[in-house]
């Protein structure tokens, strides 16, 4: 099983950032937070990296959906969307929704599967 | 595999709330953000659940270690920590770091068994 499923684009780090947030409203989830994880090491321990974003993002109908399955499913809340840097252009990287169904229990596969071809679509909106 | 590294208190929520934020620190483990999950699922989709807070920890050496490893990291990044209503206390609970060294490639192993040695420590201490 992959961990992310996701895209690259020749987008510029600031165009990825607004175009994935505006391809995660069109597709329901909500962004419950946001981590500059470049800001977040440099002020903490002073190491470089390029420029990566990461949002929390949740699509609240399927987060209680899943939570009433299995209430492990807070420990996978929200679903890291990542865009950061790479070669020219940008990886937009989502985390996998297999890993829900993969390692927690009750029958989570067909949530996680719906919520992957979500994911999937949206990726190849992201392309370009 | 585990998804969680836990335990049960009788504590409050406030209390274990309280009580996680400090046991974090000690640790020398940031939160990078919180989440209401109650409230945001009473909020988006007027549905009521226990109180759950998802605390996003996270040790900025190990992310930046781990990240210079695989930069799919930056997908599970930062540790959930969750503290909720059970059974007359409350069950605390952090994504268990097998998981990283499990799905990412890249020999993380090392890392992730020091902050999964961590996390149980901490949650023997929170267990009263």
């Amino acid at each position: 099983m992959d961990v992310g499923i996701g895209t690259f684009t020749e987008m510029s780090f600031d165009e990825a950032v607004e175009a994935t947030r505006a391809a995660l409203a069109e597709r329901g989830f909500g962004v419950l937070h946001e981590i500059d994880f470049t800001a977040t090491l440099k002020n903490k321990i002073d190491k470089d990296i390029e420029r990566v974003l990461i949002l929390g993002a949740c699509n609240p109908e399927f987060a209680g959906e899943a939570y009433d399955i299995n209430k492990d499913v807070a420990l996978m809340i929200p679903c890291n969307v990542v865009v950061r840097e790479s070669g020219g252009g940008c990886v937009i990287e989502a985390q996998n929704p297999d890993l829900l169904s993969n390692i927690i229990s009750g029958g989570l596969r067909d949530l996680a599967d719906e919520l992957a071809a979500d994911l999937r679509s949206m990726m190849d909106d992201l392309t370009r």
